[in-house]
Parts: structure tokens; sequence; C-alpha cells
């Protein structure tokens, strides 16, 4: 299958690597990692073992690439307004999009650009790292949930799934797009949120008993608001304390909205907070303490004193 | 009447100075400003016009000290642990301790330490901020409620509030302490807490529409939980619409626990924060986003990543 990656960031860096050493035809939409990919390959650096890629075809244009089976995005979301110059050169009649990219909203923006009917989402679970210029770590997890955006019918993203666990990434195609990603963002509101305002890593939140109290606090304030948006079945209320015990065991992880502070880019406010805020309140249901922090986040983007 | 200072900071040292001015025989206890102001004596810049004292009469022991008809306390509360220390050796049977630290809590534990009968409370509004050593800024504001802590007879507090008028400070006496303390909470939890949080000036906030809101939002927390803590007269919704229009006029303004943490001091969050908590969860009141704040501020108490 010809793939298309954009967005090679740590994610599609990793899942690009992968599905290239499964034996697809994977091309790489790169910037900053172009110079050194094209002169040393890709290293991929993983708790499942490493690898290296010593061929891969890397461009600074989605013009050279062409025409795909299937286009993988994992751009970061504040950069979705380049959607049409990244992606529109890749799309044959069939081209399928793939959105691995986090939060809400991007489903709808690509649609709005290209068609409902090619779009799929998917739910990444992965702890990854930029390395070096060419390397990737793979920290942990990685499975994938996916699903169409414009239907209930799984068949295609079934398809597609069959083709990341023929790489080795377990995956899982489901009807309910939405509520996984809901269930991503239990997760994702507080501990991006949070350890990216404090510059904190998962563990320091978890060890103070007012913060780890705050991560319960806004994930059944986000399973709330999940539970309204017309989901078939309901997400449970354990389920913040099933996230909290699984997150013990992440340590002194990085969530990547931290990492984006640390390294002074902007944040992904808007998939993140913005558009889950947004609907909610469409259903009429607040989430106080998520709209606090959204409010701080938001305000750091601006320069502090000290 | 002899007065003695005890904690000397800002607004330590800016009463003292203005009580000294007019004639009182003031004793201040110091401790990093001791130096400069044996040698120098003390200088205030004031709004209202500068002034030095040349001849300032200071200690590093309160039993250098000995007995005086009032203390001032101007102590950081998160000092108050130091009560015994500074304040027995300086007490008669006749002695009034006035206190005029921040937040809840600093009343009860000095009565329960020196009696209740013999304590004042005071609500200071004052802007001001620690110089060199031995100089103090008065950047604007001053003034003070007074009352008893233990009666609603305001006799005795009219006579202190009439040696602070005297002295040029705007000072009153009001039967409802408690009332006073929780408006001056209104405008210190947000303000005090998002600044230091932030580490950003007052009209940072105000420009920003989502901290701006979240400022209101947690005013309105602060006033429903104050008015069921049994004041008489309840305190309007409206104070917090009123008090970030008057904070518009505050510009940069860095509240004392900004300063605090930009000087790597602690905060004085359980004053300002756990005393209020947990006198609004008595009365069966949550204050989801002040403890949000609280939580946040406390681990921001270890330290950060970057």
């Amino acid at each position: 299958m010809r793939i298309a990656i954009v967005g090679a960031g740590a994610l599609g860096l990793y899942y690009g690597a992968m599905l290239q050493r499964a034996g697809n035809d994977v091309h790489f939409l790169l910037r900053s990692d172009y110079e050194a990919i094209k002169e040393n390959g890709l290293q991929v650096f993983s708790v499942n073992g490493d690898f290296h890629l010593k061929k891969v075809q890397s461009y600074l244009a989605a013009q050279q690439i062409g025409e795909v089976d299937l286009v993988l995005i994992g751009l970061k979301t504040f950069a979705n307004h380049k959607y049409n110059e990244l992606v529109s050169p890749l799309l044959g009649r069939q081209t399928i999009i793939l959105t691995l990219q986090n939060g809400l909203g991007n489903e709808e923006t690509l649609a709005e650009h290209f068609g409902a009917d090619r779009i799929l989402g998917g739910v990444a679970f992965l702890c990854s790292n930029r390395g070096e210029p060419g390397a990737v770590h793979h920290l942990g997890e990685g499975r994938i949930i996916m699903g169409e955006f414009n239907s209930l019918d799984t068949s295609r993203a079934e398809k597609i799934a069959g083709l990341f666990c023929a790489a080795g990434v377990p995956c899982r195609a489901v009807q309910e797009l939405k509520k996984a990603r809901w269930e991503k963002l239990v997760w994702n509101i507080p501990f991006n949120g949070i350890c990216a305002l404090m510059r904190q890593p998962v563990d320091a939140l978890l060890r103070h008993s007012g913060t780890r109290r705050l991560v319960i606090d806004i994930m059944e304030e986000v399973i709330a608001a999940a539970n309204v948006q017309g989901i078939k079945e309901k997400i449970k209320m354990s389920l913040a304390q099933d996230m909290v015990q699984f997150s013990e065991g992440l340590g002194p992880y990085k969530p990547s909205m931290l990492i984006d502070r640390l390294e002074s880019r902007p944040l992904e406010l808007g998939a993140i907070f913005r558009v889950p805020l947004e609907a909610a309140l469409q259903k009429g249901i607040k989430m106080p303490k998520v709209e606090e922090l959204y409010a701080l986040l938001d305000l750091g983007e601006a320069k502090s004193i000290a």
C-alpha cells in the first residue's frame, strides 16, 4: 500500500517506520528531520527492540509524493490550517485519510476540506518522544483505536487496522470513534493540561494529594460531558480511578503538551480544550475545572515575568 | 502609646513608620533590615510624599523591647508558629494585639496563645513593596478596617482606629471583622493566587478574556461561601464586578503572593486558601475553582522542571 505520512513528529515517524518495516511503500513528508533522515535514515529506539531504516523516502513538499492510497496525519493540531497545502496533492478519488491527531475537531475540518467519506479517525495510545534529528524514541504503549468519521460501518477501518496489526501495532476498529476520542480526552485534559501548566511530569501530579484529587475531579467532569454527546455505550465514572491507577506506572512521563511548553512550542489547546468545552456547553454541561485549566494554559501562552 | 511592630515586612515598616512619625513610641522587631535601619534609619517612598525616619528603635529579639501597650503583627502567616517567641515578651495584662495579617485563622491562633479578649484584627488595603534594606515603597491605598475578635463592641477598636487616623492612615472600626476578612479574600484569592501561579501581574490577568472571566467566577465562589459564615449583612454578588473594575486601575501591580513566589519564599496558602476552603466546606459549600487554584499553587511549592 502506498502511504504518506504527514506531520512527522514522534507519532508520525514511529508509525511510519513500523509500516515501512512491514513492507509498505511509505513516503514521509518532513521538515526539521529531512536532512538527517535523507543522509542517515531513521533510527527507532523502542521498548520492543530498536531498529534502523536505512533507506527512507523523504520529501519536503507533498507535490513530490503525489497520489497515495492512505494519508496518515500526525500533525500538531495548531498546524491544521495547513491541511490544504500538505494533504491535497496526495489525494486521488479513493485515497483514505486517517488522522491520528489529538483531541476533537480534526475529522470535521478534514471533512470540510476533502469530503467526509474518505475520513477515518484514530486514537493513538502512544508514549513517544523525538530524539536527535533522525531518531524517535518509543517509550511504551502504541495501540490505536480507529473508526469511520461518517459511518458506523467498520469494514474499511478493519482493513486499515489489519495493516497496522500486520506491522506490529495493536489496532482495533470500532463503530463509535466519538467515544474513543472522548475517552482519550479523559486522560489528555488533566494530564496534558496540568503537566504543561506546572512544567511537571505525571508522577509529580500523582504524588501530591491536591493535584491527584484535581486530576480525578477533572476526569469526572470530562466523563459527564462525554456521556451527553450521543454515544451509545456510556463511559463509566470508574474510568477516572482506573486511569489514575494505570498512570502510576508511567513514572516521570512527560505528556506531549508538557514537551511542547518546555520547548516553547504552541500548545494544542483548541483540539484538547476549546472544542471539548464548546461541545459540552452545547449540551448544557459545564466543566468548571476544565474551564479554569484552559484559561490558565491560554494565559501562559503569553510570556511570564520570571 | 508604646507600640511594637512584629513582622517588619513592607506592611509593618510602613504602618510603623506612619505611627512613629505621628509621635508614638514605636519599637521595630527586625530581621533582615536590622543593620541597614540601625545605621541609616528608615526611608519611606510614598505616593503621599516621601519621608525619612532618622532614629528608629530597632531590635533583633522581643525580650529587648519588653512590655508594650499595642502589638501590631505584620508577619507572613507561614511564620505564625513563631507567635510565642515573638509576641509573649511584649505582653502585659492590658496589652492589645492587633493582627494585620492576610487571610483567615490568625486571630484564632493568637487567641489560643494569648487569650481572646486582647485580640483585634484588621484588614489592610495597602499596596506596598520592600525596597533596598531600610526602605519601603508605599504604592497606593493604605486604609484599614478593624474590629474585635471576640466581641461586637467597637469602643476599643475605635480608639486604636483613631490612633491610625491621627497618623494619616484612614482607619475604621467595624462590628463584623469576619465580613471584612472575607471581603478581602474576594480579592486576594483570585488575584494573589493566579498572579503567583502564572507569575504575571494584575493587568495581564485582566487583559486576557479567559482569566478575567476566571477571576470573576472565583470571586463569586468566595462571596457565596462568605455569605453562609453567619455574617449579618450579606456581601453582594456585584462586588465581583466592582472589584474587577477597581483593579483595572492597579495596572501591572504585583500582589504580595506573586512577589513571594518571584523571590522563592513560601506562599501564604494556609490563611488565604486552606482555612477559607475548610470554613466553606464546614457550611456545606464547595468552591471548585478555588480548590483547583489551591492544588496548583501548592504543587508549585515543589520545584518545576524548567
